[in-house]
């Protein structure tokens, strides 16, 4: 169980001493302990960013498939807003978009200035539990279309069904990007958890 | 970062010597250090017990599930055989009702007899991934069984929709316990991961 004030009074140091000691060669930085820090820094600093893409991907995953289904309409009973499956990868899609692109702002906002628009460690559990509740979410919305599509495809395949697909699949790529993201979440809450 | 060898080394005191430190009513046991221990092997009995009880339930639901579709037979076009979504819920019922069972299997095994039937670390990171596979499969293939379910049902309610309903509703009580198990499962993965 690490301390968490032992661990928030931990920073980085200034850019300008670690450079200094990069051009010395050999620094007090490279004993035993402080090697520990820096492999810490290096990890979270990884997580982060990687954490960052992930999300990023999937609000660009996100938001193709919330316009490829919007725009979905062709006249004669091909309108996605006929089919109640179509409906509910829609709304998905919006609810997606719109929580990865409120993550992705507070992310590089927290990258560019060092600093977290919300305070606090509960953010974590948000963090988590937002990303795990949007993958099922997603990975629900996209396997409920599936069938109905299939159907469709069996008689014809034209503009309509083939839109339906491509949503579909964008909501699929976007489930498995927030899927990986709500790990990584998970093993940050768990590596901050008082319990 | 706890040191996985020391963490193995630790191992509950004979149950007589907890009884009569009961008994004379003050341990050194009750001291700080020792106290910690003690909270963390009730937490680990506590994590033990409740994933133990939780992969019970999603046993009983997804045999419930597989035997409700199994049994789906009526004649004349109401066979869950005809429609690919219910095939879908069908194996994925299957698959887990062997998965949890083989785990409940393996932690009744480690209850009763204190030992793991497949020593090592690695069992973790299966008992994670497996939770956490299983859950979104359970998910998936009763979410594409709705829709059909609902549609047939607008037109006629019988004993055929209404087994297949009873069965989907069972996969989504199977999937809502096996995600609970998957978030256990990581944050025991997490406390005693190396990175």
């Amino acid at each position: 169980m690490t301390n968490p004030d032992k661990v928030n009074s931990i920073s980085p140091p200034p850019l300008a001493a670690v450079a200094a000691g990069d051009a010395e060669g050999q620094t007090p930085a490279q004993g035993v302990g402080e090697s520990d820090v820096m492999r810490r820094w290096k990890r979270e600093d990884f997580l982060k960013k990687t954490s960052f893409a992930l999300r990023s991907l999937c609000l660009v995953f996100s938001l193709l498939a919330f316009i490829i289904m919007a725009t979905n309409n062709h006249g004669n009973g091909r309108e996605f807003d006929d089919y109640e499956e179509y409906r509910y990868v829609l709304a998905i899609a919006i609810l997606s978009t719109l929580y990865t692109g409120f993550q992705t702002f507070r992310q590089f906002h927290e990258i560019s200035t060092g600093r977290d628009i919300i305070p606090g460690r509960n953010i974590m559990m948000l963090d988590f539990f937002g990303d795990q509740i949007v993958a099922y979410l997603l990975l629900s919305a996209a396997s409920s279309a599936v069938p109905l599509t299939n159907h469709m495809r069996e008689g014809a395949d034209n503009i309509f069904t083939d839109s339906a697909a491509s949503s579909i699949s964008m909501e699929f790529l976007a489930f498995t990007t927030s899927a990986i993201s709500a790990m990584i979440s998970g093993y940050k809450l768990s590596k901050q958890s008082y319990i």
